[in-house]
């Protein structure tokens, strides 16, 4: 299992692909704009990443991977990335193994 | 692990900030519009809360924490938070540990 | 719990209702358009899925689903679902059970 420990990034499976990655990022620009930043009553708060909000909700906080034989049991082309919708703060990331 | 037992609400886990609430409100009502009732085939069924059924797609069903030495590991803000998007039945959560 | 082992495919769980299946399909293509293709940079790999990749974000990729007295504890309503949004693959889906 592998948990991301902020509240404006996500760690997700999908393909390694920079295009993809590329799509992703204007996808979820897309569907939770950033701008006008007066439009979240977050951001009455001082902040300015209602939007990192709402896109870490669509890409998800964890991922729960099985293990068979010591191996993640992955389908083709899986990969676990990471993604930062909000680029100024140190993140961590937490692993735990269960079974 | 916390699941919510209702296929139209949500556990989430994110800020627990009023403003970044009514945002996720809006912004979801954004993404599946509640009117026209009849643009949902579900609704023929004689329900109205198809959109409900999006948007709990969107914020998740389950959450799955980690615990060290009898903590929950949450990164600096985060919470458990349950969303309902159709406000009318009487509602259960789940909770499990397991380790 | 259930993981799909394809990264343009989901399980997830909601109502086992045909009209909602039919108006979740309708939904993910308006968040996530098919067409024009050449708008997403993984399509430009001789991928025409780029779509796909994004649907599968927002109904998710595993379940995890508590189980009591040999039984799923489901809320009402509850199933186990299968979404499938580029059809021209064989597909695979694990299930590992622990506790």
């Amino acid at each position: 299992m592998v948990w991301v420990m902020h509240i404006i990034a996500s760690v997700f499976i999908n393909d390694d692909e920079s295009g993809l990655h590329q799509d992703y990022g204007q996808w979820l620009e897309k569907l939770a704009l950033h701008e006008p930043i007066n439009q979240y009553r977050h951001n009455d708060t001082g902040e300015d990443n209602a939007d990192a909000h709402m896109q870490r909700q669509i890409m998800g906080r964890e991922v729960v991977v099985a293990v068979t034989d010591g191996k993640l049991d992955f389908g083709p082309w899986e990969q676990i990335l990471y993604g930062e919708f909000d680029g100024r703060r140190r993140k961590q990331v937490l692993i735990k193994i269960i079974g």
